[in-house]
């Protein structure tokens, strides 16, 4: 990037892990002139200050919002609608309002009616993010070849969408615009269910007598630890991502359970030919994943890699396939 | 290893990627004196002898086994019947016969009975592996600082037993012993259901329309990556798995469509407190399998990575977390 940064003051209300790793992006970026911490967290302020991620820190959203030309707002999207109504008498005319959360209905309508005139709000989604939570977990180049959505409605400011669609790509994040119900569609089948799926089974297991469970645990390369993975996010905000798209997850869950239910009758009828049949479809969907990725996952790896991943799991990950298919 | 063989010849009935990665750490380590490839197909013995990984191929599982100290099987599990039927009465007085499959019940059901007096069958399960199948896809070092577990029966040649711990601890692995039932029962949680899971959602996305389907692939970072590693998994291999492990599959099977249910219900009704208390317990599992990864997962990185990740996967993965909780 050349010339002034894109924004004068952001405040980023929510300083957890993606708000921070946000925070990191901007600056490196030299896409903020300043940047605003917001967090009721005392430690969080303390971390965003410390690390250097933020300019200054603040626990009331309203007082950070009189100032900024972007707020962000990178809390669980359970807090939108509050913060929405305790920032909107507040913020400069001009400014640009967007967001970070998993589901985009619930926040248009949580949000939009709080904006006063003559500001924008562009709800966004960045397909990132980690299982770990917290500023002190922020990740550089978390957004560098990743998705992000923004889902303006016909009346968005195209003026304000054009400048976060150019603050995204500016961070190497790749940017699609849609609707609001489409995302929220396409997120419950490639993101809310699979985690949905996840934690129930890591629930199963939990529920299992206390020997098998440590078997499970000890053996858990086979297939289990990936589920463990995504059933290890953030509780919270997953919970605020189930109540909010409802309607599509429960859609989508109750055909699973139905493709679920006919495997199981495979499956105790011995229909072994209609099990590979299956199988084989599933297996031309994984050729596709990997297609695409080679198309999308070109990326210098960052500068320093930080401690983005669990012990030895970086090493494990090079040097060897984490063993599906036993 | 010191001193000679620990077999003089090893027939490996079945020469996959399992059965070609464990020829390679037996030659590497030094355990045996003359490997055959035995497998049906044309190409497959090619590229045993073409890559070094056999010193003879062979397609007749019996005329193999009439020379073999060691029998592996490696095939399917479906067709071990079968091919224990064609090699029992070749089989040499004194030769142990062993296994790789994921099941041990139906294993020990399907072969056990073909085997002539003199001849010890000691069932394993190294858990190794990957979505890949062939032996141009074998991996070096696939075994280390994995488990293998044995299932012998009370009636089981201890010697038998001792030597193929001994092999196994040779080529890297630690052990286990338990019995068949009781392996059945682990692995049907931690390998087997979620196989089942991942196949049954990745075919619920490919009955998407088609539009949907390309932005699933596209997204597919967002979790749903992670099953079509599973589901991308050898259809043969997973058709006789559950149709072999059948009775633990379903009982696992039932307990999580129960909580998966009850899960659903939770979303239905909002009830917020339910989901996030689940999820709560779910980190405390992860934790756990990230502590016990710690105390497993040290090891040396082998010499040579090989064709062992998808393309990109091993760049991304050592830069960056697959990008749960987003």
């Amino acid at each position: 990037m050349t010339g002034a940064p894109s924004f004068d003051t952001v405040a980023i209300v929510g300083f957890g892990m993606m708000g921070a790793s946000l925070a990191l992006a901007l600056r490196e970026a030299g896409l903020a002139k300043t940047v605003i911490a917001v967090d009721i967290r005392d430690d969080h302020r303390r971390t965003a200050i410390a690390k250097g991620l933020a300019d200054s820190a603040e626990a009331d959203p309203a007082r950070a919002a009189a100032h900024a030309d972007l707020v962000v707002l990178a809390t669980p999207i359970g807090r939108f609608g509050d913060i929405a109504r305790a920032i909107g008498p507040h913020l400069k005319s001009g400014a640009i309002v967007t967001d970070l959360g998993s589901t985009k209905g619930s926040v248009l309508a949580d949000v939009l009616p709080h904006m006063p005139e003559g500001v924008a709000f562009v709800p966004g989604h960045p397909l990132a993010g980690s299982e770990k939570s917290g500023p002190e977990n922020a990740i550089r180049g978390l957004f560098r070849e990743r998705w992000a959505i923004l889902t303006p409605t016909p009346e968005t400011d195209p003026d304000a969408l054009a400048r976060l669609r150019a603050m995204w790509e500016a961070l190497g994040a790749m940017v699609d615009i849609m609707d609001a119900a489409h995302h929220d569609r396409v997120l419950a089948i490639v993101s809310h269910l699979p985690h949905l799926i996840a934690y129930s089974i890591v629930g199963t297991a939990d529920d299992l007598e206390d020997a098998t469970k440590q078997e499970v645990i000890r053996y858990s390369a086979s297939g289990f630890r990936d589920f463990t993975r995504l059933a290890g996010s953030d509780p919270e905000m997953w919970r605020d991502i189930f109540l909010a798209n409802k309607d599509a997850i429960l859609e989508i869950l109750q055909r699973f359970q139905e493709d679920l239910t006919a495997l199981q009758r495979n499956i105790r009828w011995s229909e072994g030919e209609r099990l590979e049949a299956l199988f084989r479809r599933t297996r031309e969907i994984r050729q596709s994943v990997i297609e695409a990725r080679q198309a999308y996952d070109r990326f210098e790896p960052p500068d320093e890699a930080g401690d983005r991943e669990e012990p030895g799991e970086k090493t494990a990950r090079a040097a060897r396939p984490v063993t599906p298919g036993e």
